[in-house]
């Protein structure tokens, strides 16, 4: 008998019909004898709505208020779930954020959750009930109702299967599981079987969009094995969990590609101590938030500054930054949005060197510029010109062989 | 300076425009240096929505799980309104049942206020806050949502003027306030200025609408001086007071009627003692409701017990009825729903013997016959034919002069 989260997100249960499906889902872990937590979003659209109704009221919402209004979204899901495992002849309760007491910060529509209580829970599970708990949703130590921002589910899943002690947190979605790249630009794309935590929050944060990263940091933190799969099959997902020593064999886990940011360059930068903080702290007090910095020292005492920046904050950023070279008595601002981020990801590479260059042999094969290069432990990146996206991903597919699954599919639990 | 809870019903906050028009109006309170409260229905329309939702999901929603969804139409609308105060340059701050600490019974969707922390407002108060409270809902011990029922935002309202003290609790409608009957019936009927309590519950159980009967009950207890106004006007309405000197002039304030009620009658009961609890158990066991209850009797032992009931009940009650009329050895049972009572209340009546004779001689005098007479200390009510309701009610209303003003208008407060 295992205790088991189950996270659904908006488009699992987008109406009523959708809402028994899922039941009936849960219902079928629940008749085989085990614990089971269900995490729920709102109906899909719903929070959409309510975020409509609160800036038809006030321009810029009030972000207290909004969080009230917000977090009736899935305050409405959980209730109806509860129902539809009743009318299935099964016990159930609905929890919301503050009922079970998952104490957040205060940091309103962007909260961080602090501590989760979990007696209530384990008292209802006790009684042999289907736990429903709205996700995306806390309580400040004032009883303030927060929410946790986008992907919220995911976070309160993830954070309640590590205080339950649980033993896998299933996070539900309309994909089969985490791919070795997205299969819409590589038919060749394979589900991965199993992945570990560092992998997966590279992948999230290079632009894999399956799990939101705070919950893969949390599920890190926690040891919570965290399991991505369809509400659609029955099919495994992908099991997101610790290295183990079968995993060693793969280089590269997966490729992912980004084309939501744009490049500036700040040529000519007189090489000062002082002057990148001039240039950055403007831009950071602005809201933009910079990816890849790069700096190429010239001849002279002269450095060139390239970064990227998210493409909806390009056209703020240009102003800024032409305004602070003058200051800094900088030759230029140049930048481009046609630019795309394409990365390889997968802890073996910690072991093995060349798996870069090996990565800019593949892309100088298929005639591709590469204009700026950024590493980690697990992961390099490489930004390029966006028309060479698809083809990218492809020629780096296929040259690590990514079609071809190397990894163990044991079960985890 | 002033402590005010105002309560507005779902019409008057049926959309994000009207909303800001409430919130303008409860400002102008504010500005003139009282302190707010503000009571808030959800938006017309959008229970009726969850419950659909609800039913859709499981045919008898389970009753705990439906307050759960019904509660978040108070939520959004009173977070909503916060945004309204905030974006008109005012400090505001909403409230839930559960944050303020509406404590109630576990009668989930009928449940009673046994208590109300008044702290929280009071801090907000003191901060300058206009506090919007979530109507119709509160929070058992145990931590559960529940809801008032019908008309559960007015009993809000009235209650959390009692805990406050407030000085004055005033309900918004669409009428201007309690008239001296329907005035879709009597184009002759004129706005009550003052009214007692008692005056006030029996109108209410009599067949008024504008105030929840529950809220006038805990008004009368906690001695809450309620104001009956309309949303769209500046004008004075009722005030629902205690009684006073003045008051006593008036013999009747108000002629009332209802169309929802049917008669029934048992012939030539045998009359025995027990004979009464053989009838009206199986009726109360049904769940049905009787209202008045005339026994005559018959010469040589024998008796006839007519008795009213809803109209929507008559047909259940009438089956059930012949079965115990055959046990009882009753000789037939016959009923019709062609029935309206119509009643006059006033305190002043108390004082003065012959209102109600004179009341049957207005009847008389149009030629209606009266079926059946009940009264109490400050109501004569009589069931007469329902196709000559509309005639009793302009006859009394004229006979009785409620058209002229004899009540003192001046300000309560």
């Amino acid at each position: 008998m295992a205790l088991i989260v189950q996270k659904f997100g908006g488009t699992s249960v987008g109406n009523t019909d959708k809402i028994k499906a899922v039941a009936e889902r849960v219902l079928k872990s629940h008749k085989q004898g085990n614990r089971m937590v269900v995490v729920l979003s709102a109906m899909s659209g719903e929070t959409d709505r309510l975020i409509r109704l609160a800036k038809d009221v006030q321009k810029i919402p009030d972000q207290r208020e909004l969080d009230m209004i917000v977090s009736t979204g899935e305050q409405v899901t959980v209730a109806l779930f509860a129902m539809a495992v009743k009318e299935a002849g099964y016990d159930a309760v609905s929890l919301l954020g503050d009922q079970v007491r998952i104490l957040t910060s205060n940091l309103h529509t962007k909260a961080r959750i602090k501590q989760i209580d979990s007696e209530l829970i384990s008292k209802h599970l006790d009684q042999g009930k289907v736990v429903v708990i709205a996700g995306f949703q806390g309580v400040t130590e004032a009883g303030d109702i927060t929410t946790l921002g986008r992907g919220g589910s995911d976070t309160t899943a993830v954070a309640l299967a590590a205080a339950l002690k649980a033993d896998a947190c299933e996070i539900f979605t309309d994909v089969e599981g985490v791919y070795t790249t997205d299969p819409n630009v590589c038919k060749a794309a394979r589900k991965i079987n199993r992945i570990t935590y560092d992998e997966m929050l590279e992948l999230a944060s290079l632009g894999a969009k399956v799990l939101d990263i705070r919950s893969v940091g949390l599920a890190k933190r926690y040891k919570v094995p965290v399991h991505v799969r369809s509400t659609f099959t029955e099919n495994e997902g992908t099991w997101v969990v610790e290295e183990d020593k079968n995993m060693e064999s793969m280089l590269v886990s997966g490729v992912t590609y980004s084309k939501n940011e744009a490049r500036i360059t700040i040529n000519k930068v007189p090489d000062q101590p002082g002057v990148a903080a001039k240039i950055f702290l403007p831009i950071s007090d602005a809201g933009i938030i910079v990816d890849m910095i790069i700096q190429n020292t010239r001849a002279g005492a002269m450095t060139d500054l390239t970064f990227t920046v998210l493409r909806s904050d390009y056209d703020r950023a240009m102003k800024l930054l032409r305004e602070v070279a003058k200051e800094i008595n900088a030759e230029s601002v140049t930048g481009s949005e046609d630019i795309a981020k394409v990365s390889i990801v997968g802890v073996g590479m910690r072991n093995h060197s060349g798996i870069a260059s090996t990565m800019f042999q593949i892309l100088a094969k298929e005639g591709i510029n590469i204009l700026m290069i950024s590493t980690s432990e697990i992961k390099v990146s490489c930004v390029i010109e966006e028309k060479y996206t698809e083809l990218a991903v492809r020629a780096l597919h296929d040259a690590f062989a990514l079609d071809k699954d190397n990894v163990p599919s044991e079960e985890v639990i």
